[in-house]
């Protein structure tokens, strides 16, 4: 561990010769809009904003899947969706995540970041939800983490427990309690102290880490803006915008307490924090449990931007430049390749990573050309090269759902472009330049010479792209009653273990 | 002048006994959502984004109707367009302006802001766009202003001379040339220096002033940023946005040199800048020609917040708070009110003012409650009080446009809101929360007691504001081809005297 000790003196900077800490701060279907960086109007982000003041804001920054599950495997991996088996061929065009009747999870095949951190000797720890797959072998621990606290499905529930088991808490690899039971969310109210036990299982486990001088990665992924939305008491009625904003506030200030920590430790100059959230807003969920996207068209499950551009803050001081904007396009897979490099890492050479290395950006504001390509299950659906986003499917959700009152768009509605039913591009696909359209509301004219120059460049990438593209076995497709958490690790000691019924498996349902 | 004299002493912080300086920075056009502090995704405004940095943002800041000429004479009036004369009663909630063929302008019975401002001796200058009336009578010299460098119509054009004059410029009382001619606009390259020729006007007039320790009022009201949009060679091509964006860079780049001349002249301590917009983004203009409202809905013309909500930002170092934001709920009319509070100015006692005095906001950082009041001409469409705003009539626009491609809120349809028809809501108004749905999406249900609170208390301030309410005589009715700028004054010397039509006057035709 000496090597690896922070020289200091106290008349001179801090001179830190240790691998840095990396800091992955996920947020839950919070959406590009919810920032008072990025416009939303009630301003009730002054950490995440000061963190911006301080740091580098990454205004095109993607997920790679406008869903939870498929976004997270995403960034852990580096890898797309398609190639990393976080997907279903079930039906075409459908994104699929991890509830608790998927038989599915992330691939023992696959090697997340924190399995590569091991070779720098990193202590990995994940706070929140995981997502990733909840039967045992698909659990944080066995991938890489060394600690965890948190849920491996979302907060859905209360449930009856004879046909569906609340979801548990993990403590490691046992289960501590339930939410619902032993770890309360008001439904009602929306009081839950959740993000308050998140928060200190963050700083302790900096903190532990710190006195250590042991590198480490934190993944810290609080789960308080997806519904049902929660926050505690403190903040409950504290925003303008009811019980979303204040669970925006109460993670807001959260990552205001992790920052001050990493300077009151004296390791902010040697900690790499990156703020980004796995999905665009939930809008179908409508005001009261759900944020904004700020100018961009639809969220969450569709691919176009409120579906899946992300706030993103990186930080860094003394690295990274104070107050600045990006405008690398970036995704949540860089992540990967990013902490590898600032951690001395090699990534993987037996496999295709999607992931760029961002320190180019970062430490020498330098922007790299790259596409980003927006799947909905298996399907590329769009690509953006530089300014220009080419559709080549477009679909917001099925008219038999639209009817039924659930809405992907609420309040917009672009012809031809919001379609309802499944609609095919691929000949002439609609391009739009997101510059002066950001809400893909004006598609270029056909006829346009710029049309014809971006078609070109963009049908030479997607070619590239989808012509060496071996997708990986898909993880999602396969649900059973049996595989629910009815006794995960540590319910007997809990006298927490449920009985559940015989396994009848069957071909999962996606809808989106 | 001597009592005015700055006493400064080296080892001190100056203390400035002088009246302070008042600077309105009005865009044109500008829509809320065009300022990256604001969330623009393409972040060009770095100058604006620090003014905020080290002033007050106001988030929550509304013109006084959807439209240049009611903007800009409630702004210098202090009262709403339904006192000071400048709407229309030719048909039903109908914005007017003042085009080249108005036979009408701001009333000989109006007191402006700088005639006011003379009691304490302040000289005033207008740089940029009038349209307050074009005709001798109402022209900028006659209502109080010390200087003018500017047009008296907005920049449309070019015309055929023999049907429609060219909007000529005006140096103080005489015209210095015409647009198109003598001040070019590159309608086909969107080239002009017209932004540049502002800065450098309002950049000279400041430091004239300081030099003689003269307390001053500068309006400077370019616009750049109206259809059809226009930047310097220097800015042409620098945005992600296209021209648009081209043209808000330049209007940022002049922000920034304005701010930095009063930081060198040494008077920033004793300066009030305000920068605001005259109304929401012309997005019916389309992505070439018109900026963003952010989240909120549509945009120029209608009452919708994106017709309404306006970029502000106050900066005064030393006596505004740096960093802070203000969910004062402001109006460009405040603007007159604020403006004579520092100058030591009382209003006048004679009339209705709507203006608020926002030295509390500023100074002292404590809110006042006061209603917002969305006009349509002279019709009440809409009234905010805290985060609810009531819909007591809705349309955007007509089928009749409509169909013939004209779209106010293009991408954007809330059923039963974004009507086609003019729909009265006045026994139950639609009524929205602005916090939690700022895209006034979601009207709060008419069964809920939230519902019955809001509109007992919408329904007192609406039945006081409009029991209360006595019109102007309505200035903007009546139209004539003969009024246009045929021979404006000082036309004789540039050779530039048109001859004009016989007049035969009729009642114009507001469409909107
Ligand atoms: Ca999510
Ligand atoms: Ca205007």
């Amino acid at each position: 561990m000496c090597v690896r000790a922070v020289m200091c003196v106290l008349w001179a900077a801090c001179v830190c010769q240790a691998d840095p800490n990396i800091i992955i701060m996920l947020m839950d279907d919070m959406g590009w809009g919810d920032l008072g960086v990025f416009g939303e109007p009630s301003k009730e982000t002054p950490n995440l904003d000061l963190m911006a003041a301080q740091g580098m804001l990454f205004p095109n920054f993607y997920t790679a899947n406008p869903l939870c599950s498929p976004s997270r495997a995403a960034l852990l991996t580096g890898r797309l969706p398609v190639r990393n088996g976080f997907y279903t061929t079930n039906a075409h065009a459908r994104n699929a995540y991890t509830p608790q009747e998927i038989v599915g999870g992330i691939s023992q095949d696959e090697i997340l970041l924190p399995e590569l951190l091991k070779k720098k000797d990193y202590i990995s720890k994940i706070v929140g939800k995981w997502h990733l797959g909840h039967r045992t072998q698909y659990l944080p621990l066995k991938h890489g983490f060394d600690e965890w606290f948190g849920a491996p499905n979302c907060h859905f529930g209360p449930y009856n427990d004879s046909s569906r088991p609340n979801i548990p808490v993990y403590n490691n690899s046992e289960m501590k309690g339930r939410y619902y039971e032993d770890f309360e969310i008001n439904v009602k109210t929306g009081e839950s102290n959740l993000t308050q036990i998140y928060l200190e299982e963050g700083l302790k486990f900096i903190s532990q880490q710190a006195t250590a001088q042991q590198p480490f990665f934190l993944y810290w992924a609080p789960d308080a803006t997806h519904a049902p939305v929660y926050a505690s008491k403190h903040f409950l009625g504290k925003s303008q915008r009811g019980r979303y904003g204040d669970a925006v506030m109460e993670l807001d200030y959260s990552v205001g307490q992790i920052l001050a920590q990493l300077v009151s430790l004296g390791i902010h100059n040697n900690t790499l924090v990156f703020f980004t959230s796995d999905n665009g807003a939930a809008v179908m969920s409508g005001p009261h449990q759900s944020g904004s996207n700020g100018p961009f068209l639809c969220g969450k499950e569709t691919t176009f931007e409120g579906g899946m551009r992300e706030p993103a803050i990186a930080w860094w001081p003394g690295r990274i430049p104070a107050g600045t904007v990006s405008h690398q396009l970036g995704s949540v897979m860089d992540l990967f390749s990013t902490s590898l490099s600032v951690a001395g890492v090699l990534p993987p050479d037996d496999r295709v990573i999607d992931g760029l290395d961002l320190s180019p950006a970062l430490f020498n504001s330098s922007l790299q050309d790259r596409p980003i390509f927006y799947y909905r299950g298996n399907q590329m659906m769009a690509v953006r090269i530089g300014q220009y986003k080419a559709h080549y499917w477009t679909w917001s959700n099925s008219w038999e759902e639209f009817n039924m009152g659930i809405n992907f768009c609420p309040g917009q509605e672009v012809p031809g472009v919001t379609t309802h039913t499944q609609e095919e591009h691929a000949l002439l696909p609609l391009i739009f330049h997101l510059g002066r359209d950001p809400g893909e509301k004006y598609p270029i004219s056909v006829q346009s010479k710029e049309y014809m120059d971006v078609l070109r460049q963009v049908t030479a990438v997607v070619h590239q792209h989808q012509g060496a593209l071996i997708p990986g076995a898909p993880q999602l497709n396969m649900c059973d009653l049996a595989v629910m958490n009815w006794s995960p690790a540590g319910c007997e000691r809990l006298g927490k273990c449920l009985k559940g019924p015989e396994s009848k498996p069957w071909k999962c349902d996606w809808p989106h």
